[in-house]
C-alpha cells in the first residue's frame, strides 16, 4: 500500500509502497483511511522534537489524526464490523490500568500512539484497536472529521471541564482561533451560554471566529489584555490555546478573581508569584488530549452540525506539500490527506 | 477597654485604654474577646507591608484571629444572643454580591478585615458583624479555638476542596507541618483515608506530625522530592503549606500526572513550562481563607476532638512579648492573647 | 393604593384602596409593581388549599411572581437604588442561615413567601427585601419578564441540575409543555446539546414546543411511554413538569438506566418497587424553585434573547378576570396583571 | 475439581467433580478459588427466583463473591499473572461500551455474572475475566475479604456517592447494620466525619456497631423514626440497606429537607406523594454493586485495616449446611466457602 513516510530527521517524508498492515492480536482492527489530518506536530515530528521523547525506529508513516472505515478486526471486538465508518481515538490504549478503568484514556499507563510512535494514519491503512474505534453514521465523510480526532478532541476536552464554570453571566476568553481554537469556540456556543470573547493576532482569524459563536472579538495588538479587562473584569474561564510568546502571562492577567486559566497551547512557561495565586485563588489547570467518550461527544456535536471544519484535502502523495503549505502558513483551517 | 495598638510601622505596638465598641448598625455584633491568635502576618502589619493594601489610619488595634462571647446585639441580629460563645469568620461581608449570594465568603466584594484594615480582636471587645459569628458550645473556651478562626480556616478550605481527589489509594503530600499544617493534617485524617505524607526541615515538626495523622514524614534535607518520589510515585494532591524559598517548585515536582498542586502559603514564584502542565494534565490550584460555612464544619470537628490545637496564652499586656516570641521562633503551635 | 385582595376562600379576590407599604427595617425595598404573574396558585389559594399551610389572616394581597422599580430602600440596602429596575425572587430570605449561607435560598429556615404568607405583588406597590432584588437592564419591561420569578426559576432550577447528565448524546424527555414547561425547553436548548424531547396531551403546546428547541414530540395519548422508548431507549433524564394523573409513573418508566426522574409538578405520587429502583440505579430527584444566583443567572438568558415568554397583559382591575381565564384555559403563555 | 451446584430449584446444592475450567479467550483468567462468599441472594436463586431473569441451564456452580489466587491466564492479559491474590468484581465486563468506558461496569451492556448466570466461585477453580481481577497484597488470604466483592463492593459504592452530602455537621443514618451495613458503617467512618446513626431491629447487630464507628444507635421497635428525627431533626443522607418491610417509608421520613433517601436493599416499595418530594427538595438515590475501582479502594481500606469482616469458615463439602445456617439466621457476619 501508499505510505507516507519519514526516513530522516530534517527530512521530507516519502510515499512509499509497503505491505498492509494485518490483525495478529484479539483486539487489532485495520482501518481503511478516509482521510489524515496534518497537524503541527507532524511538523515537530520531522523536525526531531519528538525522537527522543518516542524512542520510534525510522523510517515510520506518520498521521495522527484519523478517521476511515473498518477492513479487518480482530477475534475478540464486538463493537465495530468491517465496512463501518469509524473515527480514532488517537491513543489505543490497555483498558485494564486505573486510569483505563476510569474513563480517562489519556493518562492510561501503556498507550501507544499512532504516527508518532508507531505507524500511522498518512497511507491506506492503519493497524488500530477496537478500543481507538468510535463509529459514526455511515452518511459521514471520514476526510470532514479526522481533524476531530486530535486536534477536536484537546479543545472539547477542555470546553467539557470548563462548563460547570460557565453559568449564564459569565465571560470566556479563548486566546487562539485557528485549528484548535475554532472548534473551541464551537463548542462553547453549543454547550454552555457564557459570553465568549476571542483574542487572536489574525483578523480572519476572529471574523471565522465571529461567524462561529464568538460574542466579542479583540485583535492581540499589545493593548489586548486592557481590552479584555474592560469587556470583562476579568473571565471566569480563559482557555489558552497558544500558552507562548507571552499568551500565557496574558491569559493569566485576563482571568478573574476565583477564575481558571486552561493551558491547551504550549512551548511557554508560567512564572507567577505564589501570592498573586492565593490573593485571588485563582487556578492554572493543565488539559491533554481527551477520553475516549469526549470524542464520542464531540461526534455527536459534530453529526448535529454543531461543530463544522473548514478542510483543504491533499492526496497522500501530495503530503509533503501539504507539510510545506501548514509550515508556510498557506492552510486555512486543516490539511487532510485523502487516500 | 485595654486594646493592644499599632501606632507606628517599625514600633511595638502598645497597651492602650480606649472606648469600647458600640453597636451602630442593624447586623452589628460587639464580641467580649477570649482569645486572639497572634499570627505572622500580624509581624508583617508592623513591618508596614500591608500599609499601603489595606490604607488603614494609625493607630488601631491588631488581631484577625478571635473568638469570644456576644455583649451586645444589632436590631436584626438573629442568629446569636448576648452570652453565646462564638468564633468569627476573618471578613465580615456584604451578604449581597454573587460570591455571598453564592456562599464564597472570602471572594465578598465589599468585606472588611478587622485586624486588618479596622480595629481588631487584641482588646477587651471587638465590634464585627452577625455575618461572621459562628455559634458555639457554651463549654468551649474560645482561647483553646481562636486560632482556628484564621488559621484553621484556611487549612480546612483547601483539605475539603482536596476531598473528591483523595479516594482510598491515594497519597497527599503536606509541606509545611507548622501552623497551619499541623491543622491541615488532622483534618486530613478526619476526612479521607488517603495516604498523608508530611514535609517539612523541622524533625519536631515532624515528630507532631506523625502524633496528628500522618502516614509517613520526610525531613525537607535537598533529596526530600526524590524521597517523596519513591514513597508516592508522585502525590494525587500536595498541599504547600509554605510556597516560597523553592517549596513551589518541589511541591509541583512532587505532584503525580493529573495530580493538583495547592498553593496555599506564599512569598515564591511558580515557574513551569507550559509543556510539563499540559504534558501531565496537572493543575495548580489557588486557595485563600475560607467560607463561612467552613468555618462552621471545621468548628465540628474541633467540638468532635478530631482537630485539637497546640497553644501558649498570653495575657494582653504581654502582647509584644507575644509578637517577639513568634518572631524569635520560640512558640510552640500558636500564641493567644487572653485578655 | 389599589391592590388585589382575597377577603374570604372561595370568593373573588376584590380591587381595594389600602396604604402604601413603607420600608421599616434596613433590608427592606418598596418596589412599585411592573407586573404581576398570574398563577395556578393563585387559584389554590382562592380554594383554600395554603390556608393552613401558610395561617396568613384574610384580607391580604395576591401575587408572588413580581417584578417593578425600586421606589424606595431601608438603610442598610446597597445593591439596588432608588428607580432601579428589578426582578424578585419569591422568597426574602434571612441570609443568617446555613442554607442561606450556602447559597440555597428556597431552603432558608425562616424566609417569607409574599403572595401566599404575606402581601404580594397584585397592587401598586410591594413590600420585599433587599435580597430578593435582582437588579435589571434598565431597558427590561417589568411585565415581559414577571413570569420568570416564579414558573421561570423553577425551570431554571431543575435543568442546571441536569446539565453535568447531559452530555451530547443524551435525551433529555420534558413533560408537560406549559408555564414551567416551555421555559425549560428553552434552558435546555440554551445550555446542553442534548436531544430534547418534549411530551404533552396538547398538540398546540407541541408545536409550540418546537418553534422553541424541542426535538421531537410525542402526544401524550397512552401509547406515550412506548413512543419515547422507541425514540430514545430510555432517556438520561425526565423533567417532569406535570408529575400527577400518571405523569409521575410514565416519567419513572421513560428513564434510562442509571438516569434521573426530576419530579417538579406535583399532586400525584410516584409508587415504585425499591427492585426497580436498585436494579437500574435511577434516581427520583426532588426540585424546588431556585437560589438567587439561578434567577440572576435566568434573567441573562432572557436578556440575551434566549429565554422569552408568552404573556397576555390584564389591568389590576381586571385580575378576576385573568384568574377566570387562566381557571378556564383561555390563556396562551401566562397572564399578567400590570398595574 | 470439586465444586457446589444446583441440580434443581427448591434443592439443596451438592458437591459434584467436575473438569477443572480453562482460559479459552485472551483476556480469560482462571482463579483458584480460597473463598467464595454464602449469600442471601444464593438462597433466592435456590428458590428460583432469578431463574427468569437470568434464564441459566441447570446443573451450574454457585457463588458471586469471590477471592483467591490467579491459576492461568489469557494471551493478552497483563495486569495479573500466575499466582497473584486476587479479589474478583462480580460482573465481568466487555470494556468496550459507553458505561465501562467512563467506568461504569456495573452498567455494562454486555457483562456476565458468575454465580447467577453462569459457573461460580463455590468451587476449587473458576473462570473470569482480566477486567475483573483486583490484585492484592500477597499477605492476605481470601477467605478474609472475599465478601467484599459483592456485599462490600455495595456499602462501599452508597457510601462513596454519599461523601460529598456528609461534611462535618452532618448526620448519616444506616438502617440495617448486617452484611452490607456493618461494612457501610466502617466506609463511614474512614471516609467521613458525619455523625452515623445505625437502626436495627437487633441489639446484637447495634451493639456491634457501636463498636465499628456508629455514635448513636437505635432499635427498630416502631418509634425509631421518631426517636432518630429527635437525634438528627433529620439526617442528610439515609442509606437504608434493608429496603423492605416498611424500612423504605421509614427510611425516606429520616430524611432532612434537601437529604437523600439512598436505596440499596430491596424488596418493598416507595410510595412518596410528589408534593413531598417537591416541597422538601429530598432525593430517592438508587444504588447497585460498584465499579471496578470502587473495589479497588475498598481493597486499600481492607488493607489499611479501617474495613475488616467477621466471618465463618465452611469447608466446600459443608456448602449446604452453610445455606441453612444463614437461612436459620445462626450465621454472625458472614459465612465463607473455603475449598
Amino acid at each position: 500500500m501508499k505510505s507516507v513516510r519519514l526516513h530522516g530527521y530534517h527530512q521530507r517524508p516519502v510515499l512509499d509502497e509497503i505491505a498492509e498492515p494485518v490483525v495478529k492480536n484479539p483486539f487489532d482492527v485495520v482501518v481503511r483511511v478516509g482521510g489524515a489530518g496534518v497537524c503541527r506536530t507532524d511538523l515537530h515530528i520531522i523536525e526531531g522534537q519528538w525522537a527522543a521523547a518516542m524512542g520510534v525506529a525510522l523510517p515510520y508513516t506518520l498521521g495522527h489524526e484519523n478517521a476511515g472505515w473498518v477492513h479487518e478486526v480482530g477475534a475478540a471486538v464486538s463493537n465495530v464490523a468491517v465496512g463501518d465508518t469509524v473515527i480514532l481515538h488517537p491513543t489505543p490504549t490497555c483498558g485494564l490500568c486505573r486510569a483505563c478503568r476510569s474513563g480517562n484514556d489519556m493518562h492510561c499507563e501503556s498507550s501507544s500512539f499512532p504516527g508518532l510512535d508507531s505507524d500511522g494514519g498518512m497511507a491506506e491503512y492503519l493497524l488500530t484497536s477496537a478500543r481507538a474505534c468510535v463509529k459514526l453514521d455511515p452518511a459521514t465523510q471520514p476526510k470532514d472529521v479526522a481533524a476531530l480526532a486530535d486536534a477536536g478532541i484537546t479543545a472539547y476536552h477542555a470546553v467539557r471541564k470548563a462548563i460547570p464554570l460557565l453559568y449564564p453571566g459569565t465571560s470566556c476568553v479563548v486566546i487562539g482561533a485557528g485549528g484548535l481554537g475554532h472548534i473551541g469556540i464551537q463548542c462553547l456556543a453549543a454547550l454552555t451560554a457564557t459570553r465568549i470573547v476571542v483574542v487572536d493576532r489574525n483578523p480572519d482569524a476572529l471574523a471565522l471566529a465571529s461567524q462561529l459563536g464568538a460574542h466579542e472579538t479583540v485583535v492581540a495588538d499589545g493593548k489586548h489584555v486592557e481590552a479584555v479587562l474592560d469587556l470583562t473584569g476579568g473571565a471566569e474561564v480563559v482557555l489558552d490555546f497558544v500558552a507562548e510568546e507571552g499568551a500565557e502571562a496574558d491569559g493569566f492577567a485576563m482571568t478573574a478573581r476565583a477564575g481558571s486559566y486552561f493551558v491547551i497551547g504550549y512551548g511557554g512557561a508560567v512564572h507567577i508569584p505564589t501570592l498573586d495565586i492565593i490573593s485571588t485563588e485563582r487556578n492554572i489547570i493543565g488539559n491533554i488530549v481527551g477520553t475516549y467518550t469526549e470524542l464520542a461527544e464531540l461526534m455527536e456535536l459534530a453529526q448535529a452540525g454543531k461543530v463544522t471544519l473548514h478542510t483543504k484535502a491533499y492526496p497522500l502523495a501530495a503530503a509533503a506539500e501539504a507539510l510545506d503549505d501548514l509550515a508556510a502558513g498557506r492552510v486555512r483551517g486543516r490539511a487532510i490527506l485523502v487516500p
